[in-house]
């Protein structure tokens, strides 16, 4: 029997979903519309993938699912929250997202900017939250690594990461600002996509015990995979139909914003891709860890949606 | 010699700001325009009553400014980015803040949004950081009252406090909405204000190392000077002046905002506001708390801006 990636992934996602269900404040509280907003936006039908690769990160380092689920939420919530504002008039203008109108068509500008903050605000409720205790970790190292996990999240996530990412997209948008050339075009990407992508994998291995030796791997493999991820992107934006990626296809070249198709060509794109997942396989083997992180690398670059 | 709590406050506020310019990224680093957003909403002159709050609570329970100072900086990170946000052309539309031109009118929504994120996030990662090593307390209970400060700072910041507050705002201004009642506005306040006033108190005292004993009258004392705090402020809209506010003065009643005024008259706001603070005291003093808590809500009272 050969290992059916689809079906893991599935299950991971799945059971990030019931815990987001579980997590997320009721729409029958008040204020209702905030909380209708927040669900309407994080069940949109997206892939979990940071959620799974938190999970993946932990199983890696011998933890498990159970161990790092709040934190597996925290990422999805974080992301969420940056679609949502990132979607809004004063940023892409996005009117649909995943085949759906976005939150601010449906709630309004002023409720989707809530619910983004509040999104972004119960992710850090989430990782600061108590974990089911563990037999195997002392209560003190538990914790250590807790804030750990919460303060790289916060660095990928603000100024010298995602929102900083956001920042420099924005500006480069601005009429007349210089176009972003290919290392410019990394840095951004860096920051608006991989670094949350890295975050992931490595707050769950670090709060799934992860030995220092190992970390470095960890490092090395996800940000390939993010750029890996980010460089499909592009490459979907230009092939894809607008029905299949649910936004609408050529978008970002249309706009004017710099893609690796655009600057580099179709196949030197897909080549740059296959290339950094075959390095962020290398680095996974010569630390020896375990688990689902390589075909989940491997999903990344054949993925068609 | 009577305590001078004017001093008192200016020495706290002066450090802050300090630390403040040491944690935020630098106007040199790219995104230069996210980073001059960010400061410019920072350092516009507020009294930094929220970190204030949070070294008082600390030392009203034996700890110093020093163990607290990122968490400090970290409520003043929230408050700001609120205020960013609250300010936004989908939200309450201000031009004009602290009597300066508000963020998203200099450096444009997108930017003002995404500037509001990034001090959101920020203040995360500050009350993530590593504390300096305390000789009073074992690492793994500093880990631990680390992480519950953190948990209850976003708890009072997200959909069960302060953002579903403003959204209870929002709700409450759409045309045709009923009006809110004495309760209602009560609840907004309670989530809008208060909460993040009780949290900066419980935070520093939580870090501190405060007794089980010593929360509950915390906590007592905190949510008074929270809804005091609040009643002054509309009472301050209706009676002061543009100049003194930096704000446009009668604008909450201009836009048919509920305020205490309204609803009870100036006289018996003031009253409420006045028992408020005496309960606040009667807490701290069964509690045997020490230090400057009772100046603050004096002060809270009789402030004129």
């Amino acid at each position: 029997m050969s290992f059916d990636l689809g079906a893991y992934m599935k299950q991971r996602a799945d059971a990030v979903d019931a815990a987001l269900e579980h997590f997320l404040p009721a729409e029958t509280l008040r204020p209702e519309t905030l909380h209708k907003a927040m669900r309407y936006s994080v069940f949109a039908g997206g892939k979990r993938l940071r959620p799974v690769l938190v999970i993946a990160g932990a199983e890696s380092v011998g933890g498990t699912a159970e161990q790092v689920m709040p934190s597996a939420c925290a990422m999805e919530l974080i992301h969420t929250y940056s679609l949502v504002h990132d979607d809004l008039p004063a940023m892409d203008n996005d009117m649909l997202r995943r085949g759906r109108p976005t939150a601010h068509v449906v709630f309004g500008e002023g409720m989707a900017i809530l619910a983004g903050d509040a999104l972004l605000t119960e992710a850090f409720s989430l990782l600061a939250r108590e974990p089911a205790a563990s037999a195997a970790m002392p209560a003190g190292e538990l914790h250590r690594r807790r804030l750990e996990a919460a303060a790289l999240v916060a660095d990928a996530a603000g100024a010298a990461g995602m929102v900083g990412g956001q920042a420099l997209d924005l500006q480069a948008a601005v009429p007349g600002a210089a176009p972003l050339d290919a290392a410019g075009l990394r840095d951004m990407h860096s920051r608006k996509t991989g670094a949350l992508i890295l975050a992931s994998v490595q707050a769950g291995a670090v709060m799934a015990g992860a030995g220092d030796a190992m970390l470095p791997a960890v490092e090395r493999y996800a940000r390939e995979v993010g750029l890996a991820f980010q460089i499909v992107d592009d490459i979907l934006d230009v092939e894809g139909a607008s029905a299949d990626l649910g936004k609408t296809a050529g978008k970002d070249a249309a706009a004017g914003k710099p893609t690796y198709p655009a600057l580099f060509g179709l196949d030197e794109s897909r080549r740059r891709a296959a290339d950094g997942i075959t390095r962020a396989l290398a680095a996974l083997q010569e630390a020896g860890l375990e688990g689902q992180l390589p075909a989940i690398a491997r999903w990344v670059v054949s993925r068609t949606n």
